[in-house]
Order: structure tokens, then C-alpha cells, then sequence
């Protein structure tokens, strides 16, 4: 299977010479991180769900994006950018995570994590279930210190313990806040909406550091505002962007494990990211697809395009942020 | 099973302790109505679909719905009310209603809701075809007097005969009309859209009460006019709200018998509803769940959150309306 | 099966006395061609999908186009306008069309289409791939001269070449732009999105005549404004409105081959179309409808939907365009 | 379309010339009952489902089973016999059956069909749910005295009762039996098992003059026995066969109302109905197909080459039973 | 809702009175546990999948089993038993297990287990994967002593250790070997198919005591041998069945998680179970049903008929095996 | 990815340490073929279906089949081999083959299959539909001479010409046999059912060197037998095997083209291929799985199977054919 090469970063395979449906389905058919020298953003996939309290199949959601990202082309002309040009994409495969233990699945994921970023800038992760921000924050605020999160998802993600488990789906941006991995004060949820367990859920959330922009407010306010509402919250730390592809709405995305109606339009979701423009993105997910669910691919499609608008906007940053 | 008890009502079975994926599926995973000793809102599922003109399934509604519910939370942040704390709710189970003549079904509903509201304040119904809002309304304007309609669908529903049969899913709210139960221009449809058979249809429907707000006014007019609009309309008169859950989009609800492209969208519906506040809300309806062309469950979530406002709604009301 | 007569038009077949599930799918329940003396518009089928390059299946469109439209209703009140009473519709049945060479399938479908033109004054066409629509601008263009082109799609369809082939569902525009069949400078492309291969594909479609208001400007701009934008565009030319039911997001649309998430909703589209009153209308077609990729026929009921605005705006002009 | 002729008849649509994807699918893309002169066999769809007791859908049966239909081809093998070449079959469309009352609908099918027997030597029905058997054994006893049945199907079918109702999809036999139309001692079941109500069953389903071969058999005895059994069975009466396509395991049948697992596969379903070759057959019908859950067509392809064999068996009648 | 009531017990609910569509699911519409008095049978839920390999999802086993169990009726005609005439059985409901971690779940389901034997003389479970087994064997060991597992599976569930965790849906047997559950070389699995790890896995599971009959022998050897060889396999010993749903082909049996082709038909493992009345049954177990692959309930009716005649069996016994 | 090593070849990535839902699908989870030096067995994916005749989607065939491998284990109890130590097994991806030309398709397949051959002894190919036959028959003739084809299906395949196409999905084994590739009177097909077109087919068919065992023999005739029919059929020519999906029943392989009722279990297709054992083959394939059509990966599970006894049966023979 040949390749574009262009400035010297290979791109995805040509597919006016080899059809969409043909070779190994790499996230947009780009290199295997094997096969190229340098890399500065690999895609990795963390098979993961056990971490989840509803339907689970997440497990299979990096399999799932990769082959809803077939249809990937090079040029993005809502950001008028060839990001597979400027940037070395390349996928760095799946980490092998324990499926029996949570605790160590948690260990595979610092330590696969750390091994890839010591042979790739930035890393975009494919989950999985949410339980993989935790480990992911922990091995990012090593390197930047602390974080500031935005985060696209119909759940705040911030509750307690689970059936006394600390470290679940449920869970990862308390314990995140609580480890003091986030930049406090400069987390943002985006697309929150259904119904919580308790009032207090926000106001706790709000003291583990977050601030919530519901779906409702999604239909209501102007995107421009809500774009300006991010940049003013996180400021100038360094950015990672978590997108549950739950925020939208199950009909864009049955594919997921805690589906919550009244989310928003996959239009919405990739509009919003291509505001981002010019923030320190320093890492991101995109997780919680779960195939058993989908139909027709629609998830899986809507996961694709969501990690290619975050690469693109990682290939509009001027430096990578340190 | 344990269930949570707080002031004083029986909540649902808590999800820490309990999986949202085990247990017997009552809506929202609440007592069954026998569990308790008072009801302030019994949720009545009523499976029947023989009133149906085109796919037939809504039998299987009430169970659909049950399943879609066990996501539901007790704290609904959209309008900061804990209803199952304020009232006491319990799932009533289902009537038994004769499948083969309709005639005899609609003397199963009357009977059973007559017995039903002999022990709980309010009941919520989910349905079944839209056939059976024509019983309710009869057993409620017994009690209630002449009823303001508030009826979210795709359809009029005020048709008159279909293979010479005067009442099927079709017709409910023109023989209510005609037998007087109705608050005559206090009625309204939300999210009509679609051909009709004749310009007449319109006419003959505003004749017997209704006014109309299209789908496509949705998306032109700001919701607060809408919901204006609504509260003008029915005036001071008892609410019943009936939602046909084909007012969605198909793209958001495809588990359902007649579906027409051009629909709301689940946040525009949710959000509709949440605007209903301070209405005296005597009864509502849930119908048209056909869960054999439904996906992942996505029609049913969409129709527990609908009841799950519904019952929000309830809760907020100073006092039961009599 | 008896059919409504009115006006001397042969209608569809009256629902209050044969069910819409009983008898022969033709598109709307309308005769089928031969059945009727004259026709003013003929729905014509199209079954080809070997231009398709990513996942096949369109050829099965037109029998699910056709299920879809069975709810279909004789009045329009989003356009006032009862279509089959003002015009004789008919159900032209579909080509046969070679499967296994593009070329012969070519001429075919051209061959085919001079055929059915000769009796009918009008075609509306349901595909099928987009590789049919240019053997149908070129016999459009025999009879009309230069054409303007409505096309409504995520995508340009003005690529060159693909494995060597000019001919499949990429390049229709460009071929035809190519053989002078279009007017160039007053086509338009509406919801286009997705990435591109080369920012040169912009420049070039530009060069072929056609301007581009991507999906993200529909939930930005307000719709009539787009629509001026449309009626300046084509000016007083002949209009071809082309519809790939892939220009609605794949929440709506997942039965189709090359899905782009960010696309219109369904209310949207039909929206815009009920807005194109007045156009000169020569002929349409509505393409990519893949059932395989299908759930419980939302794709196939909007695609039918589309088509009967299309029927409808035709009945709204004065006089055939000549 | 052109038709192939033969011999005189009219048979299908030329596979080679037409795609089996294009067309209006008649049974086998045959010519419709009104485009032939004479017919020996009529296909008829009875599109009713108001008898059931489960899972609705089976007024989507006929449809169902002519989309299934499209790939058989004119000469079966297993019988060596062109049975459209032989006979002029024809499909007759679908019969307008009241779906709101189940009287008016045997009234509907008795009338219906009486009218096609006019004009058609036999008719073979396509299904619809089990209730039809009633009405098509009154017209075909009026013509034929007693009549003989061999019934494919998991269940007995001879209930009495249900909700009060006399004649559903789970009592036409016992009606038959009662009301004199039946050669009572002369009936089989086959394929019969699951659990029933009560022993009394059997003995009363004797009474009523059947003899049962449950599917167990199938297994553990030869088929040449079975059909060895048929034929005493029947004698030289006037043959009926009614094939619930629930007979079939639900791995073979999914598509259908009451599905029980432990049934035959669909080879032995086809080879045992190759084994009546001879037998009087004066009617026949193929119900229970509820497309709506079905997979891949694989019910309405089993239905429709279950249609094909028993068409193939009238072929190979010498002189039609009168 | 009404209960029959025959001979003391209650039965399920009349479906002559209340269609099998309506109502909570209980198992065969059977009385919840805390409805009766006493119990001979209990059926429990076990909804758990935290042991799973591949495709998870059998968390929503037990709930499906019980949809799937709606059609069943009280008389069993392949044994000639009405189950719950003879005995109390009741629907116990699911226990609440920890999904996050093995060791957890393993002891809620030994206490749970306990606290059910406590006033239920049998119990049934519905699985949930594999991993179940082993805390129910441990529990019927300590009243039972050693117990022989006739074991119908593709799989033979008895490998070591899965990323170093030894308790999963792979290992139960070996371990309950290793325990001393298992009356060593009493034991048998059935089904057993597709490709190993190593051909030591056969010699090793003979050594912990079972031997095994591959799938490939059922459709080569009379049955009536095979249960002779299961008869003098398990000896006096008392008799444990588990049955992985997976033992069925996955065409009878999609929804499951670890599905291997080429294994028995749902006619041939129904046949099975019925051969095995006479044996001292002190529980069985139905496992590994993953409802998001399953298709029309196909599996969970599978399931559910394996679970009837299991009961029938236990009905069958004249004593209860102490 | 560490992959198991033993005996010098290179195995499959070993699961008990990475998930079998984790990692790049190759065929079994085998390294590429460019990761190992030497190669015996190369799988080979053809994705290409524009010979296709109806259903179309076997383009997406290699991927699914390769998806249904990954719980493919290394020893085969049936065969007694470790096929992936005894030869060297890897996955050669898929060749790039024009899918808008059937004279193109047939060009790119015999250039790349000989360039697969230069470096690998033997090839098993995934299709795609049947047309890969004739070119890779064509390749191997070359190198071997005369070729005896055992052919698994539920069509002969020597259809003459569709729509003037000589080259098609329905014609492989005709042009075969006329190009002189094969050893007339040494070809067998299994597994023929359904309708033809005419009697002739099957006379010649038999002129071009065929002998039929249809499906139904496989349910009359021992399977000793019909191999021995197998073997003194072929006597001591190169044996190329053929199997199309579709020789199984619809309910085992609804993924498929094409269905016809009453075809094989997959238990007798995995039974039947485990019996060619010593016979000298030198190629096969596996066609026509299409997975939009498939569910829970039934199909391409049974593929998957199929694809690894052939690679089982060439481990045991003892020398590779010349």
C-alpha cells in the first residue's frame, strides 16, 4: 500500500488508488507509528469498558472510530488546514489493558502512555470508556503540570464512588481534582444535561473546579459566547479536551453506553471544536463509542470526525505547547 | 431491593447499590403502586395498539419505556425540583385491554383508570397508540370537567373515520371534541407537519377547538412565544398533556408507528415541556413507542425523559388540581 | 385498487379504503405510467450504484423511496397545494440499467429517460448513485440548454477522476460542467462538509460554475436569506434540483453511502426546499438512498418526503418550463 | 419491463435484461393478475394482522415475502419443473381487509376472494396472520366440500378463546373444524411444539379431527415416513396446506409473531413440501411473516421459496381438483 | 394483575385475560418470590459481565430471558409435565452484584445465593457470563457435597489465568475442580467446539475430572447414546446443568459474547435436556446471553425454552435431591 | 504487539496478554506479511463486488471476515494441528482493485496475486464476490496446470452472460473451464439449491466439467460418502477450493449476496472441510460475505472458521503442492 508523501510527513493512503474499503483500517489511513520515523501526534486507542455502569462495549469503540475514519480526506476546509501534512499523524495502535482489574488497567494506561509519548509529541486518544482521563491526566500533568479540562459530555463525570469502587467511568474528574492534576478554576463541562442524583452534584462539581454550560444553553445562546465563555475559562494553561461522544444527542450517537436525549447535533459538536482555534492543546479523547449500539456506523462517524477536528486544531497551534 | 426514603416517599431503587441494569423495570426503577400506601402520580402503562393505522408495535410501548427509564436520576437540574422526593410515584403496572375490538378496549381503559384513580392523585400513561387518550379524556372530564388539550404530535389526530371504524389512533381528539370533553379553543397541536389529506382537514380541526403550531415554526420562532403562545390558550382551564412521541423527528425517534421527517428535536421537546411550569396538569399521555423499529433504545429514552418532565412538572404545581 | 379521481387526475389509491400497507408500492400509491392517458410528471427509478465508491447498495433506492412514500398524503399545507390533483403524477416504474459497465449503463439510463420524456412532460428521478445525474442534464440539456444546478449534498461532486474512471458518483458536475450542459456561474452547492482532498478543490469547483454554502452557514444564516442567495444564483435559468440524501446528518440519513456527520436536519432541508417556489423546474432527482444502511426506513421516509416537495413546487409553477 | 413468454403464459420479468433490484416486485416478478388474460394460480396478499396475539406486523407479510420472491428463477430443480411455464401464475395484488374490526375483515377476505376465484383457478395466499385460514376454508369448502389440511406450523391453532374473541390467529382451525369445513380424521399438523396451555390440548385438537407430528420428529424419523403418513392421512380429499412460517426455528424465522424455538430448519421445511407431489392441492397459504423482525430478509426468502414449492406442486398436478 | 392458581400454587398470569404483552416480566409471568409463601424453585437473575473475554453485554441477560419468556405456557407436551402445577416457582428477582470488581461480585453472589436457599428449595440462575458458576457451585457444594456438572458449552471454561486473573467467564470449572466442588471424572461437557490454545487443554481438562462430547458428535451420534453416556457419566452423583447459551450455533444463538460456528441446533439441545429427566438436579444455571447482539429475541427465546425445561425436569424429580 | 513465536514461525499476538478487542485486525491476529521473512501461507484480501448480480457490499467482505477471526485459537481440535507453528501464516492485506472496471478488477487481481506468489507458497484469498475466481484461477493454472475445483455454494457459477457481461460473480466457473484452466470431469460443486433458469443449466454444467451434489443430499446422504464422492472426483489434481458463503442456509450466513433457503449448517460445512484432508491444495478462497447484510458477525464468524480449517488442511499435508 503506497503513500502520499508531502513535506516529508506521510499522509494517508492515496484513495484514488486504493479503495476506502481496502488495507488495514488505520485511524484515517494514516501510518502505523511503526512505520515512520518521528511522530507528532499518534492516535491511540485504549480498548476499555470496564469502568462502565450501564451498557458496556466500549472496548470496541477504537476499532469502531478507526473504520468510521475511511472516509477521512487531507484537507480540512472549515479550518483550512491539511493537518496530516503539517503535522506526522500516525496510529500507535491499542494499548493492552487488563479487562479483569481496574487498578491495573490504570497502570497499563500510565505506563503505555508514557511509553508512546517518549517517541510522540501529542497523543489523541481513542477509548474506550471515561475511566481512561484519569490515568491520561495523571501521566499529562507530569509533564504540564496543572491542567485545564474541556470537556464535551452529557454527565459531569464528577461523582464519588460507585458500588465503593473510586475509579470508574462515573469518576475521573474528581479524582483528577482531588490528585490536584486540574488547573482548579479553569475546567470547563460543555453539553451537560438529564437529570442528577442530587442538587449538591453541581455544587460539588463546581468546588472540585468546573464550571457547566448545559445542552440546553447549546440551542439558546450564540456559539460565538460559549466560545468566548471557554477561551476566558481556561485561560492560558494547557489544554485537554475530553469528548464523551455521548454530549450528543442519541440520535446522532446511539452508539454509547449512558445515552441522554436532548444532546447536541453532531453540526453543534464540530462547529464548537473549530472555535477552539489557537488554545494549548496539549492532549485529548474521544471515548464512550460503543458499536453493539450503533447503527449504520453513525457513532463511529461522528468519533472520526471529532478526532480529526482536535488534530487539525493541533496542526493550527504554532508551537507545540511544553 | 432497597429503595431510598425521603421525606417521607418511596424513591428508586439506588443505583450505588443497586445496578441500573438489574431488577424489575418499573418506570425509574420506582416502588410498583401495590408496594406503596398512598400515590400522588401513578405512571399506568397501557399496551395496546390495535387502533393503529400503519406499523403496528405500541403494545410493546409501556415495556419499552419502563426499560428506557432506569437512567433516570432523581434530581432534575432543568427545573430544580426532586419530584420523586415531593411526590410520592409509583408504577401502577399495566392495564389488561382486549387486543381484538377496540370497543372492548375502550371499556377496559375507562374501567381500569376509573379503579387506578381511586387510589392515586394523578396518573401519567404510557402508551399504546393514541387511541386511548379518548378513554382518559372521558375519565378525566368526569372528574374535571371540559379539558385544555396540549398535544405534541405530527398529526391532528382529529380525523374522523378510517375503514368506517370512529375510533382508532386517528380520531381521538374529534370525538372528544364532539362528546364535549374538550375546553372547545383552549386546545392546541405542537409539531404538526406532514401532508394531510385535504386543505379541510385544517378548518374542520380548528371547528373543533385546536389551533395549530407547525413543526417548522420550531425553528423560526423563539420558544418563549411558543410557550407563550400555549399558556394564552389554555387559559385557566385543566391541563391534559398528550405526547405523540412522532412530534420527534424520526432521526430521533423511529420506534414509532407513523413517523414524518421534519420533526422536533429531543432537546426542542424536553425543553417545550420544561416551559410548561405552573400549569394545572391533570393528566398526560405518552404514545405511539413501537419499540420493533426503535434503535439502542432511543425512542424509549426519549419518551421516559418526556414522562420524566412530565411528572417534574407535577411536582412543581403548589397544589393537585381538582 | 380503485384510485381517487379528481380533476381528471388520477390520484393515489384512497388510504380510508385499501390500508397503506396493501397493494403494489408505487411511489405515493399514484398509477403506475401506463395506467393513465397523460403525465404531466413521472417518477422514474433509477436502480444503479455502480459508480458508488465507498459503500454500494443505491440500487435497492428507489423500491425503499417508494415503501417510504406510503404515508404520503394528497394536500400540502406547507405549500398550499394539493399536487396530484393540479398535475397527473405518475409512476414511471424504473430503467433497466447495466450494472457491470458504467458506460453502457450511460446510455441506458439516457436512452431511457428520452424514452419516458417522450410521453411525460416532466421527470423526477430516484436514484440511484449521483453518477446518474449526468446522463439526465444531458438529455435536460437537448431540451433546455444550459442548465442551473441546485444540488443539495455534503459533497462537491466535481471531483476529476477516481482508479481512471471519469464516470462515477464523484464527477457528474464536472463532466457535466465539461460538456457545456450547465449554466456556468448559476449553480449553487448547499451543505457541503467534510474534509476535502486538496484546498484546490474549492478553486476548481469555482471554476466549473458553482458556488458552495457549506452546512455550517444553515445553522448560521438565516434560511431566507440562503434562499435569495439561491434565486440570484440560477437567475432565470432552466433549475435541476439535485438531492443526495446525504446532505442531511447521518442521524437522519443513515441509509446512504459516503455519510459526512455536520449535516442539515431534515426540517431544514424540506424547509429550504418549500422555499424554492417559483423556480423554473425542469427536472430533479433524489439519490444515494442505500437501505442496507437503513433503520426502520427514516432515510427512505425522508427521501420521499423530499420528493413529494419536489412534485409540489412543480405544481406551484404556472407553466411547464419550455 | 418485457416479459418472457413461453408456451403461452406469461412468465418473469427476464433476469438477464432487468436487474432484479428494478421493477415493482410481483411474486417472482410476475405479471400482475390484471396484465394476463387467464390465470391458473393467483398469488393473493392478505395484509392483516388484527388477529394477533404478540408480536404485530404481519400486515407487512406480503410485501415482505415479493421482495423475498425477486431471486427465484423460473425452473425448480428439486421437482424438475418450469411452473410458470406450465401454469399462468399471476399476482393478484392485495386484498383490502379491514384492520379496526376482525368481523368486517373475514367478511372482506371471504368477498375478496371469492372475486379473485372468479377469474383464477386457484390462489395461493401470501399472509397476513393465521386468522385468514377461516374465511379462505368457507370459500374453498363451498367449492370443494371437506377439505383435507396439512398444516406446517409450531402451534396447534385450535384454541377456542381469547380475550373473548372467537376468531383470532390462534383458533382457525377449530373454527374450521366446528363450522363443518374440514375432513375431520383426515388433518395433520407438523412441525408442532413448545409448551401449551394444558394436556386437554391434544385430545381436544383430536377431537377436532388432527393428527399431530410434532417437531421433535423431524429429527429422529424419516422424512420419507412422514410423508408417508401425510398421505394416508389426507386420503383423496381435497387438500389444503397452510404453512405458518413459525414452523421454521426462529434461527431460520425470526421474522414472525410468535416464534418457539426447536423448529425445523428450512431444508427440511422445503424438502418435505417437495414430497407432496400429487396431492390434490386446491389452495394453500403462507402466513406469519412480520417483516418488522426480520433480518437480512431471511424469513420473506424462506416464505417466498416456500410459495415457490407449492406453486411447483400444482404445476405438477395433471388435471386441477375440482 | 390475577394469578392462576391450581393445586396450592400460583401460576402465571392468565394470558387469556391479560395479554403476555403487559405486565412487569417476570419469568414465564410467574409470581415475584416475596408474592408467595413458599418456594420450590426459585429463579434468579445474576446480571454480571465483569468476567467477559470478548463481547460483554450478558449484564443484560437475565432481563432478556424474561422478555424472552413471556410466550411460554404451563404444560410442557415433550415431558408431559405442567412445571409449575407441581411445583412453587417464583421469580426471585436479580441480585445486586459489584460490576467493578471479581472478587466483590464473587462474594455478593455466595451471600446472595445463601440468603435465597434460605427459603427457596432450588434455584435456576440466569446469567450473566460464566464466571457465576463457580460462586454457585461453591454454595451448592457446601450443602451437596461433590457434584457433578453436566456442562453444555462451546468452551470448556476451564483455562488457568486471563491477564493473571484467575477467576473469569473462562476459568469457573477449573477452579471449582481445583476447590474440590466437582465430583472428579463425573463430569461432562457437551458442544464443545472450534480451535484451543493447545492441545494440553484436552488432557487438562480431563485430569480436573470432565470429559467431553464436541458438537461435531451430536449430528453423528443417536442422541439416545449420548444421554447414555451422560446417565453413566454423572453416576448418583448430584447433578449440577450449566448451560452456555454459546452451545447453540450462532445462528440460533447471536447474542452471546464469545460465539464459535458449527454448534447444535436449538432442537437438538431442547431434545437434549428433555433426555436428562430422572437425574438428581439440585440447580442449573443459563449463561452468556448478550441481548445488544442478539436479533428478535432469537437468543433470549432459546434461553428461556433451556430454562423451562430445566424446571420441568426439576418437576419431574419425585424427590428433591438432598 | 509482542507476537507468540514457536518453531521459527511467527503466531498470532498472544491473547492472554493482549484482548482480542485490542489491535489491528490481520486475519487471526497473524503478523503482516511484510513483518515476517518468509511466508507459507499468505492471506489475501480481494475487496471488490461490482460483479455482483443483487445485493451488493462484499467489497467490505476481507475486513469483516478478518473482524470475525480474532477469537480464532491455534490448535485445531478437529484436525489435530497447531496450523500457525506448522506453517507460516501472515496477513497480506488487499490488493487495490478498480472498482468501476470488471476488465480492470481482473487485471489488478492476476498481477497482484502474482506478486503475492513470488513471495508467499500459497494463497488464500477473502473476497469480494466470485468473480475473483477466474482471474486467480487463471494464475494458478499457470503455475500448476489443469485444476480440480471443489466448490462450495448454493449456485453453479456457470452462468454464460448478464447484461452482455461475460465476467461476473455468476460466470467464473464457466470461463474457466472454457480458458481450459480446469481438470474437466475432476470439479464437483456442493451445496447447489434453489431455482435455475432452465434444465440445460444443469446439463451444461455438467458439460463443462462439473458433477452436483446438492444441499439437500447433505441431509439424506452420509458425509463419508459424499466425501468419498470428493475425493475419487478430484483424484490427483491440484484441488483449488471455492467456497462461497452463501452454500450455507440464510440463517447461518445472512451476509450474503445472494441467499437461498435450505442450505447448509455451518456445523456440516466445518465437517465436510475437515474431511478434505491429503488432498493437494493449492489455493482457495472464501467469497461473499457482505456484512451490511450480516448481523452479530454470524457470517463472518462462519467465515472466519471456514477460512481456518483450509489453512488447517494445507498444515497437513505433507509437502505444498507443485
Amino acid at each position: 500500500m503506497p503513500a502520499n508523501e508531502s513535506e516529508g510527513n506521510v499522509g494517508p493512503v492515496d484513495a484514488t488508488k486504493v479503495p476506502r474499503f481496502a488495507g488495514l483500517p488505520t485511524f484515517a489511513r494514516l501510518p502505523r507509528r511503526e512505520d515512520v520515523d518521528r511522530c507528532d501526534v499518534a492516535v491511540l486507542g485504549m480498548p476499555f469498558d470496564s469502568g462502565t455502569s450501564y451498557r458496556p462495549g466500549a472496548r470496541f469503540g477504537p476499532e469502531s472510530i478507526r473504520a468510521g475514519s475511511r472516509l477521512l480526506r487531507p484537507y480540512n476546509p472549515g479550518l483550512d488546514v491539511s493537518p496530516f501534512e503539517t503535522l506526522q499523524v500516525a496510529d500507535a495502535g491499542d494499548l493492552a489493558i487488563n479487562p479483569f482489574s481496574i487498578d491495573d488497567a490504570i497502570t497499563d494506561i500510565e505506563n503505555g502512555l508514557e511509553h508512546v509519548l517518549q517517541t510522540s509529541t501529542r497523543v489523541i486518544t481513542l477509548g474506550g470508556d471515561h475511566t481512561i482521563a484519569l490515568p491520561i491526566l495523571r501521566v499529562l500533568n507530569r509533564r504540564h503540570g496543572p491542567i485545564a479540562v474541556v470537556h464535551f459530555d452529557a454527565h459531569l463525570d464528577t461523582w464519588d464512588t460507585y458500588f465503593g469502587a473510586r475509579i470508574t467511568h462515573g469518576t475521573p474528574f474528581r479524582r483528577a481534582s482531588e490528585e490536584g492534576l486540574l488547573a482548579r478554576g479553569n475546567c470547563i463541562h460543555l453539553g451537560i444535561r438529564g437529570p442528577l442524583y442530587d442538587r449538591l452534584d453541581l455544587s460539588r462539581d463546581s468546588d472540585l473546579g468546573f464550571m457547566v454550560r448545559p445542552a440546553s444553553a447549546m440551542g439558546e445562546v450564540h456559539h460565538d459566547q460559549i466560545l468566548a465563555e471557554i477561551r476566558h475559562r481556561v485561560g492560558s494553561w494547557p489544554v485537554y479536551v475530553s469528548v464523551d461522544i455521548d454530549v450528543l444527542d442519541p440520535g446522532f450517537a446511539p452508539g454509547t453506553g449512558t445515552p441522554e436525549p436532548g444532546g447536541l447535533t453532531s453540526r453543534e459538536l464540530l462547529g464548537l471544536l473549530r472555535g477552539l482555534t489557537g488554545l494549548p492543546i496539549i492532549g485529548a479523547d474521544v471515548v464512550e463509542v460503543a458499536p453493539a449500539y450503533d447503527h449504520a456506523e453513525i457513532t463511529a462517524l461522528a468519533a472520526a470526525h471529532v478526532t480529526y477536528e482536535l488534530i487539525s486544531l493541533m496542526a493550527l497551534q504554532a508551537d507545540v505547547p511544553l
